[in-house]
């Protein structure tokens, strides 16, 4: 199950066999969605299948999650969402209701971020061949003027900011199973981040270096990537983690570190100093922004690694998420 | 299982439940591929989930299928496929050479049918929530010179097209399941169809009003659609249809109609009578073409439907597939 978390072996998966085979050898970073020229205009496009467990769960359920993830990983790219098309994989026996309610929330959340969905196709396998439903969304975009997303621009001294709260989806999921005694008043933060990047990139573009949408592995994965792909160091500051304390808590009682957790509605940005103001700005005072903050800055020492410095001074090494505490976590 | 098969229970699926809610109500016939604009350039777009069981058989494997569906969906809508994204949901305990062997297969088709793959996705679920690997793959094409595919444009007199042999696939995917008693020397037709319309589009393109390739339901599917789209009715000629003996005897054995039966590697295509030669001396010197023939042509009447006339001179309705002899055979 570890390949399918996010983290350190899902990252080989990737580079190690798909990669090579599939996208031949190119030393472009992997970013979250790729760019193509078609006909003389510029698109973007990525894909994702989700397979989240359960289904539904507080604050939306599969059919969003498959609209907002993929409309996410456009918007981090730089890319205004535009298009979708949607695959579902029914298994027998799911019941006409759920199967609806599913198509409608995939509707109304496609219709919240403004995308199109333009076509589609269902496969139904048999009893046991699967769990309920999955769906892939592949979404189209189209670049945002004066963004350029290139881990390699980074210099010492940028700036990380994030748009909100860390780790409510994968926690809300986690608990959501049932598995845990655990109850905590917690929702999914699924939503799409363009809004928010719209807002910062009209206010603050050229100072834009690098964003990601820090889902499966939790933000630690996501700034450990980023890391390595501009060979510089990230050093997050304790205090200034934005962290629910109901996240707080179940990651105590868990033994997971709230850094590790996936996130769904929030966005990693890296801005150059001069710009961080505007950008800041500009972040809280867009729909949802309003807890976003400066967690972390760039610096030259020690390559390729991330920090977080404790409320007690002293800092340790944040890795990227190791094996599976979370599968199926979208 | 009806749901998945492509006959009538799928097209209900579709156009009852997902059509009106996910794409709105439009009028537009249901194609294979998506039409959409994207900063002035036109592109299409389609997307399917692949659940072949099993994973390989004679002649292919699903991420040849993979690739090869999504490339002909493109083909047909009259595009020139471009560009891939593909995710895969993996079984765990799926074992890394069979995975590595099915990214292979999927990198040389995409290589052979010159379509560049340029993003992708994994998720792992846990042993027994999916059948070994499920795949899907999502195209991106750029429009055709001068083809226009619009079965409202078709006129009594066309001729419909077959670019090769009928239900090779559906045959060999169903004896390598082995649970018949049954053996043949057949193999998958999977293929890109994509030079045989490319050859096809240049000797005759004004005359070609519609494409589409047999998967799901086969032949008598994509007929009885295209009838309905047209208001027309689609005469066959039982002594002209393209069947391997091997494909007639496991029919005539199980029961089934040829016409009803999978196919991946062919493609329909409607050609005005003035073109109907160059359509078919083109298609017959491209390779992989030297089988193709007409094999029916449009009448007014009786309205949207689709009939057969036999070699004993009598003729019968051809209905779409309906309930589901043959699930997960893409």
């Amino acid at each position: 199950m570890a390949h399918g978390a996010g983290g350190k072996a899902s990252r080989r998966l990737v580079e190690g066999l798909f990669a090579p085979v599939l996208f031949g050898t190119n030393s472009e970073p992997l970013t979250d969605a790729a760019r193509v020229s078609l006909n003389g205009a510029q698109i973007a496009i990525t894909t994702d299948s989700f397979v989240v467990n359960p289904i539904s769960f507080p604050g939306g359920s599969i059919g969003e999650l498959a609209v907002n993830g993929t409309v996410n990983d456009l918007a981090v790219s730089g890319s205004r969402p535009q298009t979708l098309v949607v695959t579902f994989v029914i298994e027998a026996g799911l019941s006409t209701s759920v199967l609806e309610a599913e198509v409608r929330a995939m509707a109304e959340a496609a219709q919240r971020a403004q995308v199109k969905i333009v076509g589609g196709d269902t496969k139904v396998v048999e009893h046991g061949k699967a769990d309920r439903i999955y769906m892939t969304t592949t979404g189209i975009g189209t670049p945002l003027r004066g963004v350029t997303i290139d881990p390699r621009s980074i210099k010492p001294g940028d700036k990380v900011l994030i748009s909100g709260p860390m780790g409510d989806h994968g926690i809300t999921i986690l608990l959501a199973r049932g598995e845990l005694d655990l109850e905590a008043d917690l929702r999914s933060d699924t939503r799409s981040v363009f809004p928010m990047i719209e807002a910062m990139a009209a206010a603050a573009a050229p100072g834009i270096r690098w964003m990601r949408d820090p889902t499966r592995g939790g933000v630690a994965t996501s700034l450990n990537e980023l890391a390595r792909d501009c060979g510089q160091s990230i050093h997050l500051h304790e205090e200034d983690l934005p962290i629910h304390d109901a996240v707080r808590g179940a990651c105590e009682l868990l033994g997971l570190d709230p850094l590790h957790i996936a996130n769904e509605g929030q966005f990693l940005a890296v801005v150059s100093p001069e710009y961080v103001d505007s950008a800041l700005y500009a972040l809280q005072q867009a729909p949802g922004g309003g807890e976003a903050r400066v967690i972390a800055e760039v610096r030259e020492q020690p390559a390729a690694a991330v920090l977080v410095t404790t409320q007690y001074g002293g800092s340790r090494i944040v890795d990227m998420l190791v094996g599976d505490p979370l599968p199926r976590i979208c």
